[in-house]
């Protein structure tokens, strides 16, 4: 018998809590994990020996679903990073003894790139004293920019909300006679996947996003400028999808500055807002869709949901098969009918590295998305969950405040 | 028989095109009615004779629920003020010769408090020529802020989805272990209903939003700074709620005018997010909602969507009585269970008026709304619609563009 570790960590998506609910429920059905603890705030929770008995939190099978319905990570988070050990290995010895403390025989960290990191450090560690832990990544994020795997858990439903409220976004735009222009900033710090995916709309017919700028493709203002006065020839509404990690001359992600005088951090949807307003000079404006892209989980895609259960379920199977240092990932076999199986692969080999958008996943303009990047975005946002709701909104499953801190 | 024609008119919401459904619906009902036109562009279509015969558009029950689904305007919209007709009659008897011309015997109009100022004017000036064509108003505002009915159309389905969004935000905004404000800007030009029913939260055990801030109450930076203060040494992350049209010091909101004088305003949370980052210091952001509360039709409230229709088809019956001039409204006769009646008022009695928020749904610190509020809020909210979805999102009723060129 054994016990085991589960904890969260990065920024916050729909489909984190899924992959909890993958890993404790694949937990409840192997006779030799015993108790499950899930580490408060990622690592740090292991580290300071902060963990909570989830067969004491999650009591019923409904338990589970409402907390694959919660977005964000019901155990909270961090951005912490494990130091070298070469540099100071004092952090190591303090989680060996916390996890050895509470007989713990895998660790699972659900997480970005960084968290990839930490798995990759800690089994390295694991391996070198001997000592027989496993640890296991599950891959998470909106930016689906990790290495190896199809896509991560997380971005299915990021892309399901941008696609869904772009397309509601059309629909305010076009109410009024006189043309204008509408810019839609994208979250995705380097990789322009999120931004991309809402071309999707381009299958069931709309003609927006008219134009979508990604950080793959070159830009230039003079560029955008003609590609919206072209646009704006065809369609009185032009609808602009762009990525917030795009390059944009030096100083303007610090230093735009408003009407009022007031900064903004992330500016490329003002910025070109106000280069329209100032050059075409046509009723513009520019909408952030903000944190509600990663966790608007009241339209999250079902197959994202499922998914993340899925491959969290995995990482128990794979940990129990004996591995370690692994990270698990999707692999594709066909777009359609969708299929996708879930392997490990070496987290060496994702940890710290970044995936671009394939070149040929844009047109040869650099200013929208190809149809091939098309059959490759479909199948991650369909399928709705039937949401549990409560007097009007969603139910959410969430952990007392004083037991997490 | 006669023919009768539609407009939809002012900002987007979610409900609108629900009540041209009650409309067009209700006429089909009755053998009296034979066309039912579509106005393009609201009350512009009217004057330029661009109406398109809604009986070659809505083809089924599907087409019908289908629109009750799509956000915004299917017939256009538009901010068009009807002049003074003492100062200018002419656009008055385009008005006339267009609708005589197509057999027009009612004419409703689907808007906010400007919409009602036409059919005020319309309706009295019909009167006076002895012209026996009915003039119904059909209200709609996310604002709330129309006199004498309970409520408006598209209010629901606006706080269903800042209710649900700003529970989303929550989640988000607590997975960090360091102590955070989010300030979350909600539209309302001069009254903070939509701000305010936020605070539905708190009946489903949320301690968020912990502080609202909307016109009614008073309001001053040093009570802000010391209200959030309060807040943190409380929870973690402190979740604020303010309303986009509180008066804040000279200069920061914005000063452009649409053409019935209001102002387009933004800045207040970006405003107050500064403010925080310099006074207190902590990891702040700020969230503007923007046009999603306005158009997300993939969360609207049931209870709004079929009152919507409920009050354009009682619109119909209400000119085919012999009524003109008048305005929809609802009457709540109980809160729980919930009961409201459809009923008519003197459009003079609405047009260019507001309605604010009452001394008693704001507490008695002026930063947070009242209990009793909630039970005027709550019901609003209630029920799903079941959403047709395509390929991963909702599907939309449109129109062909160039029909409304």
């Amino acid at each position: 018998m054994m016990n085991i570790a589960v904890a969260q960590s990065g920024g916050p998506t729909c489909a984190i809590n899924a992959s909890l609910v993958g890993v404790f429920r694949e937990a409840l059905k192997e006779e030799s994990i015993d108790a499950v603890f899930g580490s408060v705030n990622g690592i740090e929770g292991i580290i300071n020996n902060h963990m909570i008995d989830l067969k004491n939190m999650i009591l019923s099978n409904e338990d589970m679903e409402l907390l694959k319905q919660t977005p964000s990570t019901v155990l909270g988070s961090c951005r912490y990073k494990l130091p070298d050990r070469e540099e100071d290995d004092t952090v190591y010895k303090q989680i060996v003894k916390n996890l050895q403390q509470r007989q713990i025989g895998a660790f699972f960290y659900i997480g970005g790139n960084d968290s990839m990191d930490t798995v990759n450090k800690l089994s390295q560690y694991f391996r070198e004293i001997n000592l027989d832990i496993k640890v296991i990544g599950i891959p998470k994020t909106i930016d689906n920019d990790l290495c190896i795997t199809d896509h991560t858990p997380g971005f299915g439903s990021a892309a399901k909300y941008v696609a869904a409220t772009m397309q509601e976004i059309v629909r305010d735009s076009y109410v009024y006679s006189i043309p204008s222009v509408t810019i839609v900033e994208v979250m995705g710090r380097h990789a322009g996947w999120l931004t991309a995916s809402s071309a999707v709309l381009h299958t069931i017919g709309e003609t927006a996003p008219h134009l979508v700028y990604v950080p793959e493709a070159e830009f230039s203002v003079e560029k955008f400028l003609k590609d919206v006065r072209h646009e704006m020839a065809k369609h009185k509404a032009v609808i602009v999808a762009v990525s917030e990690g795009m390059e944009v001359p030096e100083g303007v992600q610090s230093g735009v500055v408003d009407n009022f005088g007031h900064k903004y951090l992330s500016g490329i949807g003002k910025y070109l807002e106000e280069i329209v307003r100032n050059e075409i000079g046509c009723k513009v404006r520019s909408i952030e869709l903000n944190v509600m892209q990663r966790c608007s989980s009241h339209i999250c895609s079902k197959t994202d949901i499922d998914e993340s259960e899925a491959i969290g379920s995995a990482g128990v199977r794979c940990a129990l098969n004996g591995e370690t240092g692994k990270v698990m990932i999707f692999r594709r076999i066909n777009d359609m009918p969708y299929t996708v199986v879930i392997e490990s692969a070496e987290s060496s080999e994702i940890a710290n590295k970044e995936k671009f958008l394939p070149k040929d996943f844009v047109n040869s303009n650099g200013n929208n998305i190809s149809k091939k990047a098309l059959s490759y975005f479909v199948p991650l946002i369909q399928g709705e969950l039937n949401i549990i709701m409560n007097h009007g909104v969603p139910k959410h499953f969430t952990i007392q405040e004083s037991l997490l801190k």
